[in-house]
């Protein structure tokens, strides 16, 4: 068995004393969850993010506003070392012009660019032929792909109860499914948006190309019109006019941004909390990832206000470019690399503002089991998980085999609805449900603040 | 230690060759997720009760409407013996007009009158004085009460995680608010609408008077107008003037309507699955409770969909009145003790159509851990809830020390948000979260029926 000075420690807090410890700790959570649920600031933050700011991809005006709401609010709060960490990210457009019409009939799809699709110079005009899946291109081939505009129409496994599952079996259709259908020769491609829901938006997200390959243009269309055009399928020929007036414009600069709270015993090591500032650039990005904004921000306030001096450097990071690219992320792994700076717990919200279920624990065994003695501290807030799984997009690049990563997991049932939609806007966001958030995790991260967490394991 | 033979059974089935019998389990359950997720009812069967049926308050056109839908619904799905048990219940009408004006600056509040509220022969003008509960009122006395309408703003408690326990802490307030005020000379009551929302809808609900003191009239104000009045009241006098031509009409007959599926091996004996078919004359009654009506009748249709034979007899049961006077849940309990069947348990959906979190138990120990027994085959499915607590209001009627009461448990923070306003309409209700609640229920039933329950004791 292999154990650690942590985890002898914690055993003897928390089993051998365990009454007076677990009082102390379940008084401290308690408090945290009041002043969330009855004065914090979330909401009003993430309105303030969502409607004075607005969408804010990687280059655009709303990504340098956010980035300068962010320090501002970090300084207000009195966060110490309030700083911004420039990195090179991809930068894309959109522009004004999107358009998918059925020639046959005249009718307009509901569609959207993905991010990183290149623009059509001419209008694209090409028959429409349905393929459930990028795997069938091959079994299609070449004669009946080549010169047409793929749709690709592979709906989310609506019988997964965690829709993240479901949503990993087709965000690679999104990501490689132009480059697939070029090899083949297609011309274009409209994908069914990664929604369970049956509605009129479309959804966008990243996408990539093959340099090897000639570069097509793709779109979403919402599952609605994919039903439509479907259907129509079935019963003749359909001809679709693509015009999109989106372009790569190669790099920019962008910026982290972080600020912190220096711990009192182990200044020099850090706990990271953390959500992504940039946001696709339809609706206000405000349950992806506005939410993770406003909950790492709010773990430090709540310290702040509750006039709690950590242990650890509790650092609040706003990565930017999670969205195309992950730069931001690469960017603050690297430097932490270089500067040799120890992380102890790196936490990402990054699953929206949902009703809290507990978190995700990517980390050794023996962190993970640490973790789980908190359970019973935890579950009277209905944080029943605190299971191992899949961390996070930017803290995920921290990984090392000493940090432990933690996602936040609220409720997943509703997340897809909106995601990476025009219908992602602060009105979809309930207040309890987002302070509930900010509570539970400010709640996590102080049991491990107190209690630290196994770092290098002695045989 | 009291054993009987039930738990013998479970022990021997689930403990002593747990994994065969938990596989069979597993995989029923995970057909059911599958049939409620892919092809489920809910969300049409729910869109048909809120759009074509509407509210649905006893007495009114739309409750011989749902009465009527409940029933046909039942047997275009086949469930036998399908019935409507008549009772008599109070008869309230809302009427047209609703006001409660300002007199000093004109300003109309966004009222409604509570259920069971008397009208205004004349309209009520009188002074307002603001009490932060009744309990208040013996401080303030007779002499600052009488001649005032009393503005009761007492807010729900948002600390509390479970919002039915804040709920709990004011819906006295609105039960008996007038009668008490009236008993200090009130005039009129105005209600802070019981809500952890800022918004402008006023939520409405069940009072009583008492028959020895003058019955006043009483509404319910929106919270952001609570807010408004409260301010105003702390700079200046406010005289309002209330009008309401609410009434109440004495009794009219109402129908609990009901349906089964005869059990094969027990079929005198009975499982009960329920919500309430009423609903208050405002909004639709989405989440209170056409949410719970669907639950119920999707739980025997995918029974029936799959082909499962149940051992015991599954009755779904939709109470009617359960808003303004629970005569309907009185009247099948009272016909179940006079026939003398025998109920094994009984589950009551009346939480909204939230994603389930599981079941609280309002049973003996020996049925509660019987229950718990169940919480791994629960558990893939985020139902981390089995734990002793209220069932719910109609179900409450046949406990007996016998029956195992079961209420199912979503998540509840968003459910006094819409809860008895005009806002709780089928827009507000989700799809996936809707037929999740319908397959939770539905696993819990199926495991019910199939490994029976403790029922009598044998010390």
């Amino acid at each position: 068995m292999k154990v650690n000075v942590q985890w002898l420690l914690l055993c003897a807090v928390l089993l051998a004393s365990p009454l007076a410890a677990q009082k102390l700790d379940s008084l401290m959570i308690r408090r945290i969850f009041d002043e969330a649920l009855e004065r914090g600031h979330s909401y009003e933050n993430l309105r303030e993010l969502c409607k004075d700011v607005g969408h804010r991809l990687s280059g655009s005006p709303g990504a340098e506003k956010a980035e300068n709401w962010g320090a501002e609010k970090m300084r207000s709060y009195g966060f110490e070392n309030v700083r911004k960490q420039a990195f090179q990210a991809p930068y894309w457009v959109r522009g004004d012009v999107e358009r998918c019409e059925i020639l046959e009939n005249g009718r307009s799809l509901n569609i959207t660019a993905l991010g990183g699709s290149v623009g059509t110079d001419d209008p694209v005009t090409a028959e429409v032929i349905e393929i459930p899946g990028t795997d069938h291109l091959e079994g299609f081939g070449r004669e009946q792909i080549e010169g047409k505009i793929v749709f690709i129409n592979k709906p989310m496994n609506a019988k997964l109860i965690n829709t993240f599952h479901a949503y990993g079996g087709c965000a690679g259709e999104r990501w490689s499914g132009a480059a697939k259908a070029a090899e083949y020769g297609a011309v274009g491609v409209i994908l069914r948006s990664l929604t369970l829901r049956a509605d009129d938006f479309p959804h966008t997200g990243s996408m990539g190309y093959n340099d090897t390959i000639p570069k097509i243009p793709a779109v979403a269309v919402s599952t609605n019109d994919a039903h439509y055009l479907s259907d129509l399928l079935k019963k003749q020929k359909v001809t679709a006019t693509m015009e999109l007036s989106c372009e790569n414009r190669g790099e920019t600069t962008a910026h982290n941004v972080m600020g912190e709270i220096r711990g009192k015993k182990h200044p020099e090591k850090v706990i990271v909390v953390s959500g992504h500032l940039d946001s696709w650039d339809i609706g206000e990005g405000a349950h992806d990832d506005g939410a993770g904004i406003v909950h790492a921000l709010e773990i430090l306030r709540l310290f702040k206000q509750m006039e709690y001096a950590p242990n650890y450097t509790i650092r609040c990071v706003m990565y930017m470019n999670e969205e195309n690219g992950s730069k931001g992320a690469q960017a603050y792994a690297d430097s932490v690399k270089e500067q040799g700076e120890i992380h102890l717990a790196a936490l990402e919200s990054d699953r929206g503002g949902f009703t809290p279920r507990g978190f995700s624990i990517d980390a050794r065994d023996d962190q993970l089991e640490y973790l789980q003695n908190f359970k019973k501290l935890l579950e009277p807030y209905y944080l029943h998980l605190v299971e191992p799984g899949y961390s996070g997009v930017d803290v995920g690049y921290l990984k090392n085999g000493e940090v432990t990563l933690i996602g936040f997991v609220p409720d997943t049932q509703r997340y897809f609805d909106v995601h990476h939609s025009a219908n992602d806007v602060f009105e979809n966001v309930n207040r309890r449900e987002l302070e509930l958030g900010s509570a539970s995790s400010a709640a996590l991260i102080y049991l491990i603040d107190k209690y630290g967490l196994p770092e290098k394991v002695l045989d």
